[in-house]
């Protein structure tokens, strides 16, 4: 039994960009596992941009986090003590827990892994949350049809990049926005979109996307917000349709984002734009991960991770979040499990 | 008969608000019906915001009016001759035609309308277009429930007076945005809204709202866009709901209208947007009218026009629309029938 603990705390609310002094490490107890309990070690940490929300104080979907106690996210983990008849030592399981080398918690706050024949990390990234916001963002309110133009902004992070495979396999024409000309190549090439734009080497974004668009845009999957966004909408054909699963342009903002009204874009093409997120569709999430299982095993689906090693490095893991650095899901590997 | 025919056309593209140099006024012959025509005199004219988009080369849901060509409408007419054998001299009809004392036109271009015990003039507001654009706004797209608060903006207009009013028929706590005292009352003591505002009269509007939705809103009917919705939208509930049915506010605009962006308040709620013209429910119209009949006959329903007389006072009515003067619909009466 390893008995150091450790624990990444709230130190600071951050205002604007996060830095390295809005964390805290401590080191606290191991509790025992009482009856129905488990002991779980962490091995792998998701840093997700909508964790920057709950930094704040401001009202939102989610409770903020709480100064000074651990932040609390989705992981990976390895049950090494049992006094459930659910679980057993050795049992890998995911759940949404405090950032800690060790949780002791209920049985039932954690969900076993069946099934084994893909890597761990994969229920952190295409067959956790992330793909599940790509499936229900894409197919519940985006629905593209066969043939039909699907735009998707920050396209070769987590979600985008399998939410723009999931409209290829719907037969959709696929234009991917990204920030580097790796990831615009990497969509391209790797990932079969049809088009992958890097915003930040267009001299005009706007009219890039008028040739990558030239029949105008049916589904906008839409993670940025911000000017990106309002070049995209421009563009919108009539009964377009916008999953909005992200504003990340505006996270660190310490002002009101300010841009040009899209409501007269809207009602002119009679546009549905609709925010979301993942847990909404909590009843639906079997149908989704048995739609993304398989079509992982078909090859139909891709998906690339970013993985920093060491619990230490969380912190700075979610910093680089706001860089984009990552391609694909950013992960933090925080140990190897026993077997 | 008659031998005078008048058309009014436009005359010139405004930019900005319309003036009467928008308008020209012309006399053209009176056509002789063929086989299937009929001819029709024009008895009620009806003047609405969306107009305004058509008389601009811009893109949107309905084509712009022609330089030098008539302007067209919903209007309300009576039939003087017919050459067909579904209509009769003396019918009474309802159509979308141009601006002119009389039409000939394919008596398959009007509907008869068989129910007269209601004045003629409800078929261009609480029975048409306008009733219609209420219904399907606020109960296909805002579905408010029970006990739910629904904000409406240019509430005492046409479309706003009798959306709020069917949100309170669906149990909802309906609070009505409008320009002046007079309509504030109105809506309160003659429409049974909750709360009416009159915007330019509180010296915050957002403090305003605060205090006449303390249980934030569910669903925002919205007909202005601009800085009174950023007050709305800023107090959405999770979940809510925001039929887009006009901006009006930005269609004198000439500049890119700006202001905060709206994603991160629809995404923290997740907040549905969707604009809407009444032509995409042409299929369930008599749904619509059906309801609406009914609750007019009950009594549940009350309506207001604003009625201006006279052909040649047609330009300065739907200038009227833009100086936030009338209650209700604003209509032209061009002719009595003549039984």
């Amino acid at each position: 039994m390893v008995a150091i603990n450790q624990q990444i705390f709230l130190a600071k609310r951050p205002e604007g960009l996060p830095a390295e002094d809005t964390f805290g490490f401590r080191h606290i107890p191991i509790d025992k596992p009482e009856q129905d309990q488990v002991l779980v070690k962490t091995l792998y940490l998701s840093v997700d941009p909508y964790m920057r929300g709950r930094m704040s104080t401001e009202k939102s979907y989610i409770e903020p986090f709480v100064l000074n106690e651990a932040i609390a996210g989705s992981m990976i983990g390895e049950v090494v003590e049992s006094r459930s008849e659910h679980l057993q030592a050795g049992d890998k399981v995911q759940g949404f827990l405090p950032w800690q080398l060790y949780n002791t918690v209920d049985a039932s706050a954690v969900t076993k892994i069946n099934r084994l024949d893909v890597p761990l990390s994969a229920y952190l990234s295409v067959l956790g949350i992330t793909g599940l916001t790509a499936y229900f963002g894409m197919l519940d309110i985006g629905a593209p049809k066969q043939g039909e133009t699907v735009v998707v902004s920050s396209a070769a992070g987590a979600v985008g990049s399998i939410a723009g495979q999931i409209a290829k396999i719907k037969g959709a024409r696929v234009v991917g926005i990204a920030g580097t000309e790796e990831k615009a190549a990497y969509l391209e090439k790797e990932l079969g979109f049809d088009i992958g734009i890097n915003y930040n080497q267009v001299d005009d974004l706007q009219k890039a996307l008028e040739e990558a668009c030239p029949d105008g845009v049916d589904v906008y999957f839409d993670n940025v917000g911000g000017s990106i966004s309002d070049a995209v909408i421009s563009l919108l054909n009539d009964f377009a349709r916008i999953p909005l699963c992200g504003t990340i342009s505006s996270y660190n903002n310490k002002d009101t984002d300010v841009g040009p009204r899209i409501q007269p874009k809207l009602l002119k093409t009679r546009s549905l734009l609709k925010g979301f997120i993942i847990t909404d569709y909590a009843e639906r999430f079997d149908e989704g991960l048995g739609e993304l299982a398989g079509w992982l095993s078909e090859g139909k689906l891709k998906y690339n991770e970013t993985v920093t090693t060491g619990f230490e490095n969380t912190p700075n893991a979610f910093l680089d979040l706001f860089k984009g650095k990552n391609v694909g899901k950013l992960l933090v590997k925080v140990s190897d499990p026993a077997n």
